[in-house]
């Protein structure tokens, strides 16, 4: 499975110049291909000479106005060519805005190395098999003593504290200097089934000289220091020790570690855990295998053989996805009594462990609307602390800019406005403002030893869309066309010519859908069906381009007969049969 | 413009019983036909023999599964046939969520007089101008000396706090006893722009035993007060003492209260006011010409006559609408650099004075990063207290229930869950729990002399969708297509058959719009085009009801064929003509 990697015997920032052949005229480029104006598709380029590493390569959740696509995926037109000059792709954690690319990226750039953690190798290789007839992927298993040579680049990395264990910071000693990537991050002194993040290593590499810092900006608008996970377990357990009936926690599949905290609960207050949702399923079965997960023999119960007298509801948790509201996730399917073993009931406690990512606002009212109709208590992050992020605070950014004392600045992971905050947090503890890149998605930022700038060049960084097989064949067009259809439905007009006489055939037959009701609105089929026949009756059929002509006439005069009579805008689109 | 209403001269609860005749037997009943499990179309009918008032008219924001809807009202199904019994509208304040059905309901129920203050009268009738061939309104306007008979009832108001002026929460001495409503409300001893809530009114209410009190949700779940608009302007005047450039405000155009702090900060630093957004302006101009803003004369200036060099930065401030991100609104089009006069420049800085609408997060994230980029400051209510909401919070409404003391509680005007929350505030300061009704829209209440209940028994509350000029007319088989459409297309199938051999003619033609891009799938489109000549050929033509099967048939097969190749699941439109 480990794939052979040369180990390199260590170094010092001055071997490493010596080491690597390079002109000093040369420059190492960082270009950040996505997760600089957006949440997600996470995936940053370096490059020096003849020489590539890519960290993360994640996907994003579709935008408001791209209906039925189903994420988004960094553009790679840049690595057009240069396959062979990729040295390796290192991946911080195994979140999907961090790895889920992988599938549709890696076969088009040569099949690279990906270099990862233990638990991540895992993560990625079982989402592979959902993805046929793809090259085997080749991974090579690193952790905090890991040391690296990628060509020009010796890579190490440092341990930080997410909501999934197994979280890298990487450190990338170029020949210009050294450039560090936190992931996503948050410092945890006293986490829940993880390792503190390592401060004495992170201040060690601080002490060598860092050129430059690309930080976590997800949370650089909140004030202070994330909270602990220790801290959400205390207010776990005050929730276990009142609740009477049953417990449903509603969670992401990919919060591992909070998982972990709620089984270790189950286990100390003698209830037994049922995992719902697959998954949440399959991570923690990845997770246990892997040896991340401590659960004891005998905690583990499967609904389908849940018998209530065996085990009364005060000996009964349930761990599911669906805390977004989204479809066909575990806890909606509850709600709305379509799962096949489980149903609410009175004395239910269901505790929403996440926070609510922006645009799920409704959808997650309307779910706990839902579930307090159906006699169940919720709790969710606002009424106690249930949930903790897994992103720095701005306390928590100042203690790693203080700790890397970097010469530059780059925050990442977040729309312009947040990397703008996380700059300001940076400009607040004394790093020179022309020092902070706030760079746009493909930005080329460049490096020499003499000091670093924010070109104005770019790389393509357009948006691909994943839309069921389809990876980028989705036009502005076929966007627009559903955007149109979705507001006001559509008009199918068919009007039938004969070759011989140009004459129409009968009356044009009319089909609507998503416009009007058909049946309850003859009148208005009707008159509309007459004015098309007069269009066609008054068009010369033997004028040349005809075709074109009766199309953009019904298309024109049609669409402004039901908007005035209407106000909606239909697509029209006018179909000419002859025969 | 005022109509004709015959006072009553004054009245205390004892009398009124022997005013109006009726049996001891009768009962009032409550039906709230929207507001209880959304924000949003609020009405409430109460009903007592053969009178019928009628409390607010609103309507509803679409559902995010309504693509294309405008907006929702009320179902009045129940009021068919009872126009006559309908003795009088009564509005509580302004805002859309509790005005804005009344163009579509009033012409349908007999245009019963509508009574609410004078800052309302002036925006209902302004609102009405947009909708033609109405009957024209009837109005009385009433104040917090106003006390009305409308039939069996003696209505009366008392002042409380919102985010606009003449916000009136509504008495109803019913026969049974007083029910009160409260409208939106917030306690605010300190308003800018407006009257103290008259809390020794409502105290003197409070004594004479109240039934039931139907009391605001919306801001339930937060702890604390609701916080002063005076502490607000006092966040603003700070951030007008160090702005250098201009100061751009976006907020909402029926916040007017804030409007008028805004002008009244740029009076006292000698800037000049523009007013930007259709909507905006319209509010103005009403509540100014109605006495409810205040302005000196000079303060307001146009946009364009705008001359920066007669007006430096430092001497300017705008007022827009679109802190939401609305399409079309100022806030967006500035941005975006579509508004003829303005444009962002570097030293703006620009206050998002108002809260976020669930679901407009990603937008107004969107927005900000734009404003962001061309050198703009951004100062939203995350960051300083620039916005106070309208809306009572946990210890507003423990104040108000100690000073009414009713006998039942009934939370209002929100989601389910919300009312829940509402409720455990009013059972934690001792009101009985059998006594807190959480209704869902349509439930009916009843209430006797001897006391009140929950029943079982539902008056229709079925979702009325405004589309375009059309109301009530979208079903959920059109909403329907318009999901099936957005989220993958549609794809139209037209086989044409020749009647007299049944055979097929020529080749069957595809049209594919939101699916995928023709062009760039010809290999696909003429598989498909294959496989429907193929059942078209297979199919016996003569067979009775030949043109059902075949399209069938089409739909199936040509479906599942599309889903294997791409995974997506387009409406299939099978059109067969026969010539």
């Amino acid at each position: 499975m480990a794939y052979k990697q040369k180990k390199y015997s260590g170094y010092s920032t001055k071997k490493m110049g010596q080491k690597t052949s390079f002109k000093s005229s040369q420059k190492l480029k960082i270009m950040v291909l996505g997760g600089l104006e957006e949440v997600g598709r996470n995936m940053t380029l370096l490059e020096y000479g003849q020489d590539i590493i890519i960290i993360d390569m994640g996907l994003q959740f579709p935008e408001e106005d791209m209906p039925g696509i189903d994420y988004i995926i960094p553009n790679i037109s840049y690595l057009k060519g240069k396959e062979k000059n990729i040295k390796g792709v290192v991946i911080t954690h195994s979140h999907y805005d961090h790895i889920g690319a992988i599938p549709h990226i890696i076969p088009k750039i040569g099949n690279p190395i990906i270099y990862t953690a233990k638990l991540s190798v895992g993560i990625i290789q079982k989402r592979q098999e959902e993805y046929k007839n793809l090259p085997k992927l080749k991974f090579y298993t690193i952790d905090e003593k890991s040391k690296l040579n990628l060509g020009s680049f010796n890579v190490e990395f440092f341990r930080v504290n997410h909501n999934i264990p197994d979280s890298f910071g990487v450190v990338v000693h170029t020949p210009v200097g050294t450039i560090i990537h936190t992931g996503d991050f948050k410092i945890d002194h006293s986490p829940i089934n993880d390792i503190p993040a390592d401060l004495n290593k992170i201040a060690r590499i601080g002490a060598q000289n860092v050129l430059a810092l690309m930080a976590d900006s997800t949370n650089a608008e909140e004030e202070g220091h994330q909270i602990s996970e220790t801290h959400v377990s205390r207010e776990l357990e005050r929730i276990f020790e009142d609740a009477k009936g049953r417990i449903i926690v509603g969670t992401f599949a990919s919060l591992l570690n909070r998982v972990q905290q709620i089984i270790t609960m189950a286990e100390k207050f003698n209830r037994k855990v049922m995992i719902e949702g697959r998954s949440m399923r399959t991570n923690v079965e990845i997770s246990h295998k892997l040896g991340y997960l401590k659960i004891k023999p005998g905690t583990l119960i499967e609904s389908e053989n849940y018998n209530p007298r065996k085990y009364p509801d005060d000996k009964i948790i349930i761990i599911g996805s669906g805390a977004q509201g989204e479809q066909n996730a575990f806890l909606v399917r509850f709600a709305n009594d379509e799962h096949r073993y489980l149903q609410v009931k009175e004395g239910d406690t269901i505790i929403f462990s996440s926070s609510v990512v922006p645009g799920n606002e409704r959808t997650i009212q309307n779910l706990k609307d839902t579930l307090y109709r159906k006699g169940a208590k919720v709790i969710h992050y606002k009424m106690m602390d249930v949930h903790a992020g897994g992103h720095a605070k701005k306390e928590d950014l100042k203690l790693i800019i203080r700790l890397l004392k970097p010469q530059y600045y780059i925050p990442i992971e977040a729309n312009h406005y947040m990397l703008r905050i996380n700059g300001e947090v940076a400009e607040s503890i004394g790093i020179p403002k022309e020092n902070i890149f706030i760079a746009n998605n493909g930005q080329i930022m460049e490096f020499t030893k003499k000091g670093g700038r924010l070109t104005n060049e770019f790389v393509p960084t357009d948006y691909v869309m994943v839309d069921g097989l389809g990876v980028g064949d989705i036009s502005n067009i076929v966007l627009r066309d559903r955007r149109v259809m979705a507001a006001d439905g559509m008009l199918v007009v068919i009007a039938t010519i004969q070759g011989k006489t140009g004459k129409l055939m009968g009356n044009p037959d009319i089909i609507s859908r998503g416009f009007v009701y058909m049946k309850e609105n003859k009148k208005l089929i009707e008159s509309t069906r007459m004015k098309v026949k007069k269009i066609c009756e008054d068009t010369d059929t033997k004028s040349p381009a005809f075709d074109d002509f009766i199309k953009n006439k019904i298309r024109d005069e049609i669409g402004q007969y039901l908007y005035k009579q209407t106000k909606r805008r239909p697509m029209i689109l006018p179909v000419v049969i002859k025969v």
